[in-house]
């Protein structure tokens, strides 16, 4: 046997847990799940695997290369390295079946053949959800998306971040109205630097570009705006402007935000960011990066936006859409990291059964009168002496141990200790049930 | 654009529901989930993709021809065929951090490169559970697992089903006993088909191998044994034969009914079935089939059985386990098209918010209330008219409409509409939550 023995290990780059931080991993999972079919979004589970010329139809560049593509009997097949692209490729295939607006959610994993390193993985979760209109998507949709975002967020336990909202057509428009659109990429990688660089090099790096000292100053009053919500969309409006597509931007913008306030997200939770535009060529309208107050160094954690046309290499169909990801392994590795994980529960089992002395099968009925009435039950079967069986329970951070013993059995009274605090209470099954799930 | 548009389609082999089927097998998975969980199984996530030469380490034949498996730079790597090798190398890897006995349970999509046909998928679900001890593992697990089945089954909502049990040690020790282990393969297939083919017919077959006629007399006493679970191990003790591995199955198997009936399963749902293996190699003592009582032409629906050693090839330590696995793809398969899927639920959303000639803002503050008290609410905000606005409740079948109008805004008496029956009411919102949670 042995000369035949194969090394057990796992591939760089892939995410394995231990059992107590599957736990951990598993409930911010699905308390995202709960959050967005809170909002009434629809599951959806497509292949991993599709074919390559559905899955490649736009991509090109990193995606391409990224990818993991190989050829299975006569198919030339991919795994998937989005949500996005598998959505678009299901609504035009099912578009007479499905009722729009097509709200989805998927969680999912995907892959992508990056050189692993610390923080980054080729097996990755995102958690998307996306509003699929049917020739025209009311914008109300752009902002049930912040509360699907502040509602999961806070579910998830964190009280300290803002989402970020721009809408992409007032910067286009901008630099349309100071005919510098040709200029707009390198400018906008030069803003997004500000935080990092400070007001001075950002005009210094803008003088680079041959911009005139006017321009310069515009760009820098534009992008200085300050104030509240309410305020900066009032000085957007002063700039006079006057660009078709500047003007229609700010406008949604503006019932975007009136939505959000319907909706009830508090105001410290979302802030205009005219910076913010979210990559060049996808998103057409408004976009969001969320972030935590006290730990931007951890990046955007649930960005996206509003995008003209799903599906347009599939069909001619006009699907606009808006939707955001959160990419859940890269965020549990990053709160992991941080000790900043707040979910509570660690443990699977509420209640382990331990049988002191009697026949295991007198613990084996009493578990079995628990997990009818929901409780989490495990059994500690084998002979072992207490301390050992109480280690399981400490290992396994089981919150409560039930002892049965022939005292137990006789009184019909149980021993219930709770392992957090040691307290142990003796009291009827129908009580100590009680205890438990309260 | 149009001439480079490409046709949007899946593989042939992978399932992609429409959303109302989705939410089916997602409530199906939900709940087996619940079911593992409420017996104290800890989750596991482990990779899609693994390297070749561990997923391959005992494998061969079938398994190496249907494998998904390719080069990606330096790396021969391979989808995962199942859950069962990726656990055993997940314990050996991480033996020193894990607990025993190890209870996990993994729910996840497996790969096999079959020819697709109808009901055979490429892509499948497997939920499996197993129960890995450090060196021993007692039987009560043995007894576990069909608890578990019956417990999923039941929670799933199915009553008619049973659970087949038997032990290796019986059949190979009646062998031995008869001396005729050389033959036990084509005895087992012979006697696998005696519900199809009948008595006499199993005779012919058997005397076909120049099986002595006291032989298959015996044989054929032993697979007709009849009665109760109790009645089937006197007759088995009966038989007095005296070979160690028979007596130890025996006894075995005897512990193992009365462990299962501490547990509480009722007798209905559990039988001894003397011809069962389930393989030839792999498992070493308890097995288990699932048949629903009035569809066994659906095949086993749970299956699974007690194994030495998981992890042989990996490592020198002694793992013995047991354990189960339901092939959700294909479960979900034949009960749709048997029209046998009992769960309930066909929505997400309970309730759809209908704001009727008043500002959309309204509803989405209504939703908002509805959503913090943990209603799942959607809300239609397009303008169209009253008949488009039920029709979308409708088709996501959303078992309730709340109407939001001027004259409701005013009185603060909402309409409640039962889009099943068409009742309506008229309430308060707090007496609205009562009516949707209840």
């Amino acid at each position: 046997m042995e000369e035949k023995r194969v090394i057990p290990k796992t591939l760089p780059g892939f995410m394995e847990l231990l059992p107590g931080e599957q736990i951990l991993f598993n409930q911010m999972r699905e308390k995202i799940q709960k959050s967005y079919e809170r909002f009434g979004f629809l599951p959806l589970d497509t292949p991993i695997i599709e074919y390559s010329q559905v899955l490649l139809a736009k991509a090109g560049g990193e995606t391409e290369k990224q990818i993991y593509r190989f050829q299975k009997g006569d198919n030339d097949i991919s795994l998937r390295f989005d949500l996005t692209v598998p959505l678009a490729k299901y609504v035009s295939m099912n578009y007479h079946e499905l009722t729009f607006p097509f709200k989805r959610y998927q969680i999912g994993k995907v892959f992508r053949g990056e050189k692993p390193q610390k923080g980054r993985y080729r097996e990755l979760y995102q958690c998307d959800i996306d509003i699929i209109g049917d020739g025209e998507l009311s914008n109300i949709h752009d902002a049930e998306i912040p509360c699907v975002i502040y509602t999961t967020f806070k579910e998830l336990g964190f009280d300290y971040f803002t989402i970020y909202i721009n809408n992409r057509k007032i910067l286009n428009g901008f630099f349309e109205a100071l005919n510098i659109t040709k200029k707009s990429v390198e400018i906008l990688r030069i803003i997004d630097k500000i935080d990092k660089i400070g007001k001075e090099k950002v005009e210094k790096e803008l003088q680079e570009l041959e911009l005139s000292e006017n321009i310069i100053e515009s760009i820098m009053q534009f992008i200085l705006i300050q104030g509240s919500n309410e305020q900066k969309i009032a000085k957007l409006k002063e700039m006079n402007i006057q660009n078709e597509l500047y003007l229609s931007g700010v406008k949604e913008l503006e019932e975007v935000l009136g939505y959000i306030e319907a909706l009830g997200v508090p105001e410290e939770y979302y802030q205009v960011d005219l910076k913010i535009v979210r990559g060049l060529d996808y998103y057409t309208g408004t976009v969001y990066e969320t972030f935590f107050n006290d730990y931007r160094s951890l990046g955007s954690i649930c960005s996206g936006g509003r995008y003209d046309n799903l599906a347009e290499f599939y069909t001619d169909k006009k699907l606009p859409g808006v939707g955001i990801s959160i990419g859940l392994t890269r965020l549990f590795y990053k709160l992991n990291e941080q000790n900043m994980i707040q979910v509570k529960k660690s443990s699977i089992a509420d209640v382990l059964v331990v049988p002191v002395d009697v026949d295991v099968k007198e613990g084996l009925k009493i578990a079995s009168i628990l997990r009818e009435n929901k409780i989490n039950t495990d059994v500690f079967s084998s002979e072992k002496k207490m301390k050992a069986k109480l280690k399981y329970a400490d290992k396994l951070k089981i919150p409560y141990v039930l002892l049965v013993g022939e005292e137990e059995l006789n009184t019909k009274k149980f021993t219930l200790k709770n392992m957090e605090t040691g307290e142990q209470i003796k009291d009827s099954l129908e009580k100590i049930i009680q205890k438990i799930k309260g």
